[in-house]
């Protein structure tokens, strides 16, 4: 079927490649014109605004927008002057869920369908396919199926959950529809904030396997400084990528995320490239958000959370100020590096 | 090969299986003369005690040891006696490391080898084959190797890690010669803390998921009582099993965990043959221990283990005293179950 | 000066006594009739109603509400119709600040100013003074300024701040404007933060105390149960009471809160009077979601919030699934309440 | 009465000059010459070496160990060479509690009592007195009563905790007998323990208040930025020196620890002096390993201790792998400083 695709970037385009080798047409935009050129080269059809994507969509039009969550708000607006009763309109990005009810509210009396649709895979997608998490109305949830199927992993080699069988499921297809408006977004927002708490476990332990071999270093020793507790205990030098590989065969921590780690670890082991200012993009922080104003308990994915946060920096003062502290009560200078 | 197997539990009995499925020969011993009586019926042969064993095997001797970490020590003690100088140990189980470094150099002055061997894998392991991460001298770890490789996985038909070629490591097969003594259960220990967080992490989205329909229920409205913030925004209600079938296809968190989460969860997505007290074994109290004697932050991993504790009622006190504090302060009241 | 006073409830009440004590005339009104009737006895003017209470008041009006958080809008919405410009309104309790700027934008229109005032004290200020942090315009704070000097502590006996001198600073005197709308119940919010991260220090604290002694009690050895690593080192009986109360004199941790704490455990070192289902009322949360908000690492704090949500069964579901994996993995069941 | 104080730092000195001024002799030692001299100046016995001191004290001896953790070991072996059966021997500095047990047993034998004493009060012990937590023998506490008396505050102006009549308890002096051997640093690790906690809830509270006016400030608009989701909600100039001073008065959260904070941030708000690498010196790395070793939940306190160890760059490899995951998976380049 026919799908206009607002937004080119990393993911936009892969996602426009994959619907392509599975036969679909693309109807394509990005404010950057070389993004929509590269595209058209390999068989979308360009459009050079968001009236000429619509206009080149064939009305019941079905539209997906792929760009930052700051922006989608934006382009909704801009976008629904060039819509009419019958268009679907998905917001396949990392948007807050709450903003997409009020988007779906707001197109409804039009008779414009508005969708969210969460999206994992990052730029591995356009290979292995994306898990897809769906919110929104039945009837057009329904209508965009081959979309959705065309982007979705398929069943693929994966043994099949104990207990199922007969035909596949949409789920073990790689794609879900979740519930109604923001349903899809509010089960990524999730899947983001597992994500968080899944890379934080891998890197607190990769760090501390890096520090196995503390015993041996020189240890400082005066009021100030934790004596080291058991230095012939911390005699190891352990070799983190080979860690990373064996752990990736028949151990209970294997996984996705661990193939990822094995790659950057055996490509530089001191992972020299990165000066470790962790970026978040949202969603672990409405993930916590939801869980603090549902009054769920949430330690391990909020503490993940907060440790992007102080790798930025942004501990510094209440840093400054537990080192004030003990200057005034115990006449305790800071220690300064070496 | 020939090797002795102390502990005939549900891993070491699966354990003997596998290897002789590879064509080994155990020699095997268990308290329990039912578990020994089932391996002789697969083959094995049987010891009526630690003397019975040893004189069954041939030297240099090989004995696996899988009990419970409680009662290595008492194990090692009673079968050194029947053991000579070159013979090897492995203690397989889950083992503190520091435990490790003591019996190796109480071993070493008859000429025994003492190796330590962290196996994961758990009951799938007898088809799946086990991740073995070792410690111990060279050329003990050498002469087991066909033990080693026969127990581990094999490279499988995992992709290949990006820049590995040639010949497999032995980390791609599933086994690592991780250093000296002590080394491989310090790699598995870190690796059961890892464990203990990326198991939080998906319980804790789980229950998140669960309470997306909060505000569709009853929410009392006092001073005790923390007011609902946005009940709008929490009216879905998920299918969590089939949130987790379709996270194991293309998303950046499918993983063997969320494969299991998938089977529990499909079995009964209410979970209701479960309490919710969670049992620790060891290695995730050791992991944190580790992080604080060596000064390595580790919170997301610490926060798992703490919830284990909570979850088997050893806040109670803390949260009393909480309750006695507020009654104090604001002479609030608790509030009772409705 | 004249004030109204709606709600009488344990702060309220108590507000008005101390008020009337510094010699301020307080118009008041609850729904509940024998609260009003409670502090006309004792030299307050009664009100019927909302209207009752304005007509009592003498331009320009100043009302002060101190009602749960989740009706405060009612409230204003209500009490608006009677109000006139040039009248200030004080939201006293623990209102969300965000509300504060929305009742603030609505009522300016009609020249109502629209006061935020975080009150902290508890059942203990009638006698010790309440701590005020104010939000809102100048001008009404300014013509308050006599309600708040006379609800606040004063300089009291406390050491002044090193440094300062010279005429006291209103924040000497327990009250202080600290910026536009909204700006006293930001600062109260993080005070209740702070509060709840404090509280949990000393419970989980006394909570260790009391499994000083664990060691010599009785501990499961299995492979479902960690073994206890040192016996000998926990074989201690401490008095908790005692303990609280040697505290309080001379030690960094010496504050109100332990004061309160010593309190609780000398009447009842069990503390038996509580189950430890512990309340939440709203700021703590905010605490946390403004952290979020803002990108600021908060994971003490909100370690604190998520043990209250845990204390009152919120982790149930996730700890089932945690259990459901250990099942999964390693055929482990739970161990069952002995 | 008479008390040899070994080590003359921060806490030893002042130590000697309260015990002098409450009448008791005292004969000290330090390796620093200077630090004797001085104390010498002002009525202390000066002693050469620990012969000379042991020497200078009449049996039976009182002898006070005031020196780092990491060296306690080494002057309790140099100093009981010159003691005999009848002496005492008090650690008062902040030693493993372990380590406590171990000594009083290798001296028993020698009929020498060792005691353990934690001491909290930091530089403004000397005049506000010590807070006394003490573990060992009843014989040898009792014996050195004068001593702890004098060290203490007394019972103060401090309001009598509710049902406390009649003598005062040693506890309401501010000196505790905790139990035998270890218990009195036992209570002083959870006491700092305790004390992290406290101190990282305010610091996180007021860099938050720091942050409250991000809303005016530019903020980046793209994928790897997390967009700030209610400026306008953050437009607040918090003054942070003047609401610690109001929270010192009349407010839940007073405390000493809040005064020494409204020190520092009145000499300078933006604690320029400090770089925020705070230090840890043992016992907070003892009180969560005891949780741990006890299944005793501590999640507060060890959020706080590992803030400590990340505030000096220890989770920077843990960062740097987080990057690197991001990298992998979706492409993201980290952002750089501006």
């Amino acid at each position: 079927m026919q799908l206009g695709m607002i937004g080119l970037g990393r993911m936009g385009a892969s996602m426009v490649q994959r619907l392509m080798s599975a036969g679909h047409d693309c109807v394509v935009f990005d404010t950057d014109p070389a993004a929509v050129a590269a595209l058209e080269r390999d068989g979308a059809t360009g459009a050079s605004d968001l009236a000429d994507l619509c206009a080149k969509l064939v009305p019941p039009r079905a539209v997906w927008i792929m760009v930052p969550a700051a922006v989608v708000e934006r382009v909704v607006d801009q976008l629904a002057v060039h819509l009419e009763a019958g268009d679907v309109v998905v917001d396949g990005g990392n948007s807050y869920y709450k903003d997409d009810i009020r988007h779906a509210k707001r197109l409804a009396p039009d008779g414009i369908r508005f969708l969210d649709c969460g999206t994992s895979g990052g730029v591995w997608g356009r290979e292995r396919g994306y898990c897809l998490m769906i919110g929104g109305d039945d009837e057009a949830v329904a209508r965009l199926e081959p979309i959705f199927a065309a982007l979705a992993p398929g069943a693929g080699e994966l043994p099949r959950t104990r207990g199922r069988t007969g035909a596949h499921d949409p789920a073990e297809l790689g794609y879900l529809h979740c519930g109604p408006s923001g349903a899809g977004h509010f089960v990524k927002m999730v899947h983001n904030g597992i994500e968080y708490g899944l890379m934080a476990a891998y890197a607190e332990g990769f760090n501390l396997l890096r520090n196995a071999g503390i015993g041996s270093h020189e240890h400082a020793v005066d009021a100030e400084t934790a004596p080291l507790a058991d230095p012939e205990g911390y005699q190891y030098e352990i070799d983190v990528a080979r860690v990373a590989e064996v752990w990736r065969r028949g151990s209970v921590i294997a996984s996705w995320l661990l193939d990822l780690t094995a790659n950057a670890l055996h490509q530089d082991a001191e992972l020299s490239a990165y000066s470790g200012r962790v970026s978040d993009s949202g969603e672990g922080r409405w993930t916590s958000i939801a869980a603090i104003e549902t009054g769920t308990p949430l330690p391990v994915l909020t503490a993940a959370l907060f440790e992007r946060f102080t790798s930025r920096g942004e501990a510094a003062f209440a840093d400054q100020l537990l080192s004030a502290m003990r200057h005034q009560f115990g006449g305790h200078d800071e220690k300064t590096l070496p």
